[in-house]
């Protein structure tokens, strides 16, 4: 785990997003509610939060973080859900890995609730896509 | 969380993969073992296992199951890293999260290890491969 | 943690019950659905769940159980929210812990997002209602 | 998990009870130390503190908090155990959450020592006390 | 992760010991009970039990087991604190690890509990005493 | 769980130490990179790294700190593998837990993935060499 004991603690922000690709007949039974497993974008969200909490547990290398703010948006979209997980603090690293680990356990979640309709559901561009704070600024990723 | 309580205890297995999509001059840099994080793949195919049975913690209706195996095996690959992990048990439900679990975990610690040089690397078709054992029987993901 | 080693593994089920009281004005925010941190009764659902399988962590001498099933069911009551929490295993001990355990995590969890309108909401009568399996056979709580 | 992000770090106390009530024959068992799985109050008070430090793993929407202090006095009182825990920490939120979770963990503690003897025995009245610091500044439950 | 998936699932036993070894004084607080962090012999038992039900959390490689016993005995012996752990399983891999860990977590307690008195109290010695079940049969310790 | 609410939060360091001692012919296994369950190095130093995170999960009265560094190197050496962890904190107390619950996660998972050779590998003198920061300043281990 590197070293940030010199660095000051600033306020920092990353938001991470994720897809869950599926068939229309999946993404239709969530929207109408009707899965067996219950509401997958309550459930998603909560897990999502959840998750980012325990980053640290899950990536080796990550700092512990007293996070001040996680907010995990799993929604229908074209082809899918897709989520949106941004997670603040004032602390000498980011949490880049925070927000990326809340996109990815909703992501997870989702197809843990849809899977028995078709296993072939897939997490897809998990990936940041803006953090600010820290020596490095604010970053942006660069839309196609 | 689902009743699987009168299913038979069957012999389960499930593979996954995920792919870490990065610029060939930061591939080239985890092949040369260069960077300040130290070895990634190895720390990436542990943060996979450990993360396998911390499945339960992360995906909320996940059941807990007494894993027999778990093997993560990340590798350099065209444009990144892929990773394909398995796991297996024997278990009433099927190992599905714990194999797709581990795969993310590792390509979330290949990302956190890799992120210093370039914010945009992504991941990419985190999914299951093929499962095995209980009532669905063995299911192979179609290849495009 | 007692021996239960020279136990029959059967089949076991726990239902617990807790209830949040909580004044009127507090109640009616949770089925309108305006609390700023969002739907109560569904993140109470997944936090017993999950806490359910946490059961070893949190009670320092429970057996780690392969849980078949859990249900957590909190709902407006007279009162409050009323907490039903059930939970299964096939293993050599109960599962009155896991039961008891999910419906006090639920509970916090509806007093954690209900607390800022009102600090003075109180958990009341956390408790096992039922269980059955093993060699002490059926148990139901006597109402009064 | 709600933004604190803005809220200044000040000292926070919070003060939880929870009581748990048993027959008087099983409260001597305590008080005697005869119990078969030896010393309640020292594992409820051990268990208790424990479970302060997992309040975020346990309540949803807690923030991760870098608590300073934990104390958990688990006594026989009438009827039974009372428990008292009290939690502090600087930081951007309270510490209500950690204070009533370690005493809930320790009643659930205690419950499960004795439960052998009478699986009525009942968890009452879990609830927070105090609380001190922040913004709504200093709040005591009003007695009956 | 091993693959153990067809060895068949046999009764295991498994003691570990470690040994916490510091000055006379410390070691008569401790017997007297009069350390500021309360009954150091309690809380390394209740450590030990539940970093026991950790150790798949703690070393990477291990499975997860049902464990169906675990005793931990730290007592005070000649120059400190002697720690004896035991566990049992009925599984497809041994409990070697669960004992040692739960040994060495009691072992890193009472060196808390203890080092404000003495820094360099050590521990020493933590090793496997005996184990039994599996293929490899009984296995106990040669003494010097 | 002490309190160190009226403390302040100062820079602190503490390294400590374990050692596994085996035969030369296990100790030519890691050198080679020849035994079953892979890297024993690299996994020692990821074991070690997550231990350091888990300290207040393992060890009953720690604080929970944010640890800005946490390094654990362990390498063969005379009789087996010597490990040494250092962590670092800016906090209101002393990292020398979680110094010391890295290294001996790390002497763990030594011998986890060592044990089938030779389940008589002891781990030896683990403890601490070295802290600094608070109030009672400096200390190192007197050497022999």
């Amino acid at each position: 785990m590197m070293d940030v004991g010199s660095k000051p603690a600033t306020r920092r922000r990353a938001v991470a997003r994720a897809h869950v690709a599926m068939p229309e007949h999946v993404r239709e039974r969530i929207a109408d509610g009707t899965l067996p497993k219950g509401d997958v974008l309550a459930a998603a969200r909560i897990a999502g939060i959840m998750a980012a909490k325990h980053t640290p547990d899950i990536v080796p290398l990550c700092h512990p973080l007293p996070l001040t703010m996680v907010e995990v948006t799993p929604e229908l979209s074209d082809g899918g859900v897709a989520i949106v997980a941004a997670a603040e603090t004032t602390a000498q690293t980011g949490v880049e890995m925070e927000a990326l680990t809340a996109a990815v356990a909703a992501a997870l979640t989702v197809y843990d609730m849809t899977k028995g309709l078709d296993p072939a559901i897939s997490i897809r561009a998990a990936e940041l896509v803006e953090k600010s704070g820290g020596k490095s600024g604010h970053w942006r990723r660069a839309e196609a």
